[in-house]
């Protein structure tokens, strides 16, 4: 087989991992949308991505493993390729944290939506933008943006904790509302580990570009 | 390079995945133990545990990557390889949620420690159960055993939509341990990500041995 189409082949790949990207990112600001608007349609419609994401994932990954499988790729592109397996991976969570936040807009369908003294609305958006960033850096091979996601990635960790003592208070204050509180706390974890995927899929543009492993380097507080 | 070496180095990299597991699974049961004991020396040797979990996980993606770099491993061994990569990260993954969990415990120190009416230690021994039966088919190379892990998912996804039935009544009617009942909700979700995370386990240990991809098939309801 000519080199040339192994080259084809690796486009196709990453073609395919773009679009399923926009997906992820579509579905997740969808999300929030629907949850602050409790838009019962668009809940259904980031449901419906969702399988689209998880079909796409199936056949990324098959195209992976057959270009692994035909060619005995080296270096960059055997890294390409691993990455592309893993960012196919947090693709895919991204898609389930959409899901998830959809869902509990649906199973807050009836009851009575409060205002909370949070902002889902603006940790969303700066999820939005990680998202979008990785990608621009996976589709530009440039890991210099790549390393601003894994800084931001930082400032949800600090919103998400903040949301949750903020929340605490008023759950102990209005017990009545301990429901819409606790919500908002879910939604407001399921953006911190969208965020988390966002920081994995950065890694990986730099692990490809630069061969070098950058996970557990930037910072050792993770978890939570 | 003799075939004979690159199996040794296939079972070195299997051997060196296993002794990570073990550190994954160690995480897990000693995180669920510190809290429920409010040990604090327990909270820091999990802390210490996913350390140790991260420098493998690196050193085992080292090993992944060199295979494929310098062999051309075809079929059964290429999908071996790719799983291990793959369950690697949701070994870290583990690591993760056990840290997450320990961590809890630790900011839980000085407050009162009340009884509430959720399991979480029957919880935890049976996300332990899905761990130890996902990692027994892996060095079995048992796809049947892996199985049994997807069915007992379920059971942990509706042990945590009960408990936080259970705690949001808990919160409205006692808002002064909102405090608690918020922690063990999140601790809840913790085993119930870990239960996820052994169940991709368990469904790459059957696409190595049987080269299909069973994801999205036995449940489409995976997310929350």
């Amino acid at each position: 087989m000519p080199r040339i189409n192994f080259h084809q082949q690796l486009a196709a790949l990453k073609d395919k991992l773009l679009a399923m990207a926009a997906l992820s990112q579509q579905a997740l600001e969808f999300s929030v949308e629907a949850y602050l608007a409790r838009d019962m349609d668009l809940c259904n419609h980031v449901l419906e991505i969702e399988q689209a994401i998880n079909a796409a994932e199936t056949m990324v990954d098959e195209m992976a493993y057959e270009l692994l499988a035909k060619e005995q790729p080296m270096a960059i592109d055997l890294r390409f390729i691993l990455s592309v397996i893993k960012i196919n991976g947090d693709l895919e969570r991204i898609g389930d944290q959409a899901a998830n936040i959809a869902e509990r807009a649906q199973s807050m369908k009836d009851v009575p939506q409060i205002s909370l003294p949070i902002d889902i609305e603006d940790m969303g958006a700066k999820v939005g933008v990680m998202i979008r960033r990785a990608l621009q850096a996976l589709l530009e091979a440039d890991a210099k943006m790549a390393e601003t996601v894994l800084t931001m990635d930082d400032e949800v960790d600090a919103m998400n904790k903040a949301v949750q003592a903020e929340l605490v208070e008023v759950m102990q204050q209005h017990p009545a509302v301990s429901e819409q509180a606790l919500n908002a706390i879910l939604i407001s974890r399921n953006l911190e580990r969208a965020a988390d995927h966002a920081t994995n899929i950065a890694e990986d543009v730099i692990f490809w570009l630069r061969g070098s492993d950058v996970r557990h380097k930037f910072s050792l507080a993770e978890a939570d």
